[in-house]
């Protein structure tokens, strides 16, 4: 089953149609992975470069550019088997940054030197002119008009209020958690970051812990769990969100659970003491083989419960499994009356998968 | 109070000495501040400016150099009063990372990107060929030649064997950890990183959690913690040792609880299963002003825990309160019989300090 969103924003009835599209696609191409026998780490792969391609979403292709009107991406990856994680940080001139993190898988590499270790591992380069929409560069050239104008004292006030006006543009970052037949979970997540950002500056699709989680259940873990956030990166970097979001899942009420997470440990978490606008969401995916669940020697039964969360206005999400014909998708908003980055919003569903047991 | 190392990894006799004394003047820096009314952000800063100084260390200056010839630093800093954490990676052509790091504050920034925003703020640019050393530039040549001479097709085997050769020079990351007298508590952490290392790649002194952490007492928290990380990058990543420390740090027994999470949380963590082989180590500071500590209205006593641990098979580390007139150093070695990478060591003190309350 494949779990994916492409941001936690602001979606405008106009669009949310693109954003939605865009989700569907990407759970296709996840499942197509894994009706033909793919592992979770390949589907979850397959459904990044998908929503990293389409020119709507702040990943790949369309990202906001940076102060110097250059594309810096942001991308990890994590294996719940393994525990393997890999990531990209102002990563330019490579299409699709999850690929690069899919093959790093143990380390953060940055800059220039991930891009030159890229092509030299067989991924080829893309210049950024190939990977510029026309929106994000009309958006990069309406904000670089308005810095140059301001006087020079003013530059730095200036460019703050840009970024914060390109809030809504800067939270569609991307990501999907996938559980495969064999119950193995993985997560992923990219982003282009803020607009008009310093170059180098690497938000929290690069951070371990706060992009993407996934962690197969083992021992003392008695469910499979994979979570990836999108939002504004300081909040979630902070807060450690994806890996908080994953520890919180083994409770038994998993919407109870998810809540509290988002309520104690975002919203009104230590770390951004101060803050009164906490601008996140996450889609996260449990499951277990376990107990009740189980059917049969040869057959066992996954069941799987999905969750997503969020305190901005609004966050797009797609699910499908393999045993589905086509994906569903849904623009979550907050209830009327709640206050973005103050309250939140949180659904889900259930639904067993039949398995191959080995 | 200030408490540093020089790093976990293997200490020769003859190298002791240099390590021993490095230590010392960062101490001494650290007090000087302090002494002074510093706070221990600004202290925790001195000290590592110090260790980057060094030629022995490999942070800042007499940093091992990359597969390029070049110097790319990583650091990290928190602060344990407004939990504020800024981070570095792949910095190069600045000659003490932990400022740029320090600046930051609220974020990570890398590579290319990280060093213009820094001479933009003021920290002056530093060339490659200051910060090398004749050692630093020796063993590059070495491993370069080795690696010349190998077939084209056996490079990545042969570099794969360089790295390892150097592990023991690689481990030397410095890091040190404060409390003022105000009782605030901050950490710091940096590092050249691996010998011959691919460009890009980022080591655990510039991820969040995993280098440094601090966390001043606040509700639901007794004590205030700080921790420094120093090793082997991947399993210090992937374990996340620096906040796990911290969070172990909360129980009664700190030797105890230190003992566990060292033993659990990194040698036989799930992050590192089929890893026979587990290099780190932590320095640990813990203080409250709480219950039996208090002696009067106006002046509070300050009662300050500090242990050091590693799996390495030595580990340097040297502390100083603003009471000692000089600072103590001590190469700490595992007992005898023990295998590095399977087994540690644990050690620490305790100190009462006057402090003014406000």
């Amino acid at each position: 089953m494949i779990f994916t969103s492409s941001g936690a924003g602001y979606h405008s009835e106009s669009k949310a149609k693109e954003y939605k599209h865009v989700c569907k696609r990407a759970c296709q191409k996840a499942v197509d992975r894994l009706r033909a026998g793919g592992m979770a780490l390949e589907a979850v792969t397959a459904a990044l470069i998908e929503l990293e391609d389409s020119p709507f979403t702040n990943a790949g292709t369309g990202s906001n550019l940076n102060l110097s009107g250059e594309i810096e991406c942001d991308a990890s990856i994590m294996d719940g088997k393994s525990l393997n994680y890999g990531a990209v940080g102002a990563l330019s001139g490579i299409k699709n940054p999850v690929l690069v993190a899919r093959r790093l898988l143990t380390r953060l590499s940055v800059g220039k030197g991930a891009e030159q270790w890229a092509i030299s591992h067989g991924i080829p380069a893309c210049p950024t002119e190939k990977m510029t929409t026309k929106f994000s560069l009309s958006g990069y050239k309406r904000n670089k008009r308005k810095m140059e104008l301001a006087e020079q004292v003013e530059m730095k006030r200036k460019r703050q209020s840009c970024e914060h006006e390109n809030n809504s543009a800067c939270l569609d970052t991307v990501g999907a958690v996938v559980v495969d037949r064999e119950g193995n979970v993985a997560a992923a997540v990219s982003s282009g970051g803020l607009a008009m950002k310093h170059p180098g500056r690497v938000g929290q699709a690069a951070h371990y812990g706060c992009g993407c989680w996934a962690e197969n259940a083992r021992d003392i873990s008695l469910y499979s769990t994979a979570v990836s956030t999108s939002g504004s990166g300081e909040h979630l970097i902070r807060t450690m969100l994806a890996r908080e979001c994953s520890t919180a899942m083994q409770a038994e009420n998993t919407h109870q659970a998810l809540l509290e997470a988002m309520q104690n440990k975002f919203i009104s978490s230590p770390f951004l003491a101060g803050e009164d606008c906490v601008l996140g969401g996450v889609i996260v995916l449990r499951c277990c083989t376990c107990g009740e669940a189980q059917r049969s020697e040869d057959i066992q039964a996954v069941l799987v419960e999905f969750l997503w969360s969020h305190t901005t206005e609004s966050m797009c999400v797609g699910y499908m499994s393999a045993q589905d014909s086509k994906a569903r998708t849904h623009i979550s908003r907050l209830p009327p009356g709640a206050v973005a980055g103050q309250s939140l919003a949180i659904e889900g569903g259930v639904c067993r998968l039949g398995t191959v047991s080995d």
